[in-house]
């Protein structure tokens, strides 16, 4: 049985006003929550349409059923369980090999797959500017399929951490260099820009070295790349060298 | 003003068995239906809030008050214009180069991305079986930015397709060669299998170079790329050699 306050607590982490007052987030789905749990994360309350394999205490586990999770859901098919997890404390890592820093990336489904894409590549941290759309909205947590246990993503001023850093400052720009024909440091930091605008104006006087991805395709547009995809193709080539 | 059979007709275009019935497709957005218009695409109707700056004839372009685009529109926040368009016939392309074979990729978003992808690095044709979802689906068609008029996408039997040709056919698969010590030749195949299940059974023995991406992570998990990310790394990796 779900109470009440129960169901207004869970509907309220949709907002992040709401998470950072309760310091709690929402996973979704065997896959993600099994992730959780077997991961330092701390997990607050499980519900679950069916029993759980797991080892959890009475007072963490609560059975609901298949019509409640339908309500404290948002996924089209509820997937047995919904998790409320406890947001870890920021860590600061020095010295991480490469650094990606994201500026105002704004589509959940984007940081998402970037936060998975940056755990297959062992990145070890992940910069925010604080426009960048947070991580533990449920979207995104959901399409990081758990990467986020082992991805460190922080939200700061970039400007004040890319000074406090004395590295390379790669950024991913339409007229940059040509990717493949860059000899590139992996003890540095990468920059992807907004969807829509790039990277912001004030970024521009520290970004050291400008990289593009060139294109192949013989129709010249404006259109570009995805951000996730070129995240993936960027980090590819940091990493394959 | 809309009219009802007019309401009725976009609504049916979000299933397949109606688009292939009416032979026509939904184009939402400014950049999206631009893209189509001035392209070889033939519009069949574009409905808009605002006067269009294009040379339509009367026929085609009907205004429509902001209250029935929101009725029509698929997206949470519509953009100004929804736009129908004819289907194309098939094209059948032979020798292009680099194709790209979709092995039941079933998410729109995986399948609109992979779509743009293929056009920034010239991938001309895309090759998808049966089972793959519809390019037509209007979440598709979004996520493609338009890249839709300039890539060939066919629907067909794999298995028959693969053996009526005499290339080298390349598969993402986990255990495969560390792409980055593969040489790659570009008049080639390259499969890509589903979300969830990999390559199907079915054609494991018309692969001849099983390539992967190898994880830098050093959590060693069964976690795996999103396949449009895949896909992003190897086109990439095919095309910069």
């Amino acid at each position: 049985m779900l109470s009440k306050s129960q169901l207004k607590l869970i509907t309220s982490l949709r907002q992040k006003k709401y998470r950072t007052k309760e310091k709690l987030f929402i996973a979704e789905g065997i896959k993600v929550v099994n992730e959780f749990l077997n991961s330092e994360m701390k997990p607050h309350k499980i519900f679950c349409t069916t029993d759980f394999s797991h080892s959890l205490s009475e007072d963490t586990f609560q059975l609901i059923s298949n019509e409640e999770l339908k309500k404290i859901s948002l996924l089209k098919t509820p997937n047995q369980v919904l998790g409320l997890f406890e947001i870890p404390e920021e860590k600061v890592i020095v010295k991480a090999g490469l650094t990606l820093v994201l500026d105002s990336i704004s589509d959940p489904g984007n940081l998402g797959t970037i936060i998975r894409l940056s755990d297959w590549f062992g990145i070890r941290q992940i910069i925010c500017s604080e426009t960048t759309v947070d991580c533990y909205n449920p979207k995104v947590v959901m399409s990081t399929m758990g990467s986020l246990k082992r991805v460190n993503v922080r939200y700061t001023d970039l400007e004040e951490y890319i000074k406090s850093t004395k590295l390379p400052v790669y950024a991913a720009m339409m007229n940059g260099e040509n990717v493949y024909e860059t000899k590139l440091i992996n003890e540095a930091i990468l920059v992807m820009g907004n969807e829509a605008n790039g990277i912001s104006k004030e970024m521009l006087d520290l970004i050291t070295n400008q990289i593009a991805i060139p294109r192949f395709g013989d129709v010249q547009e404006t259109e570009s790349l995805n951000v996730a995809s070129a995240t993936a193709i960027l980090l590819s080539e940091f990493k394959r060298a």
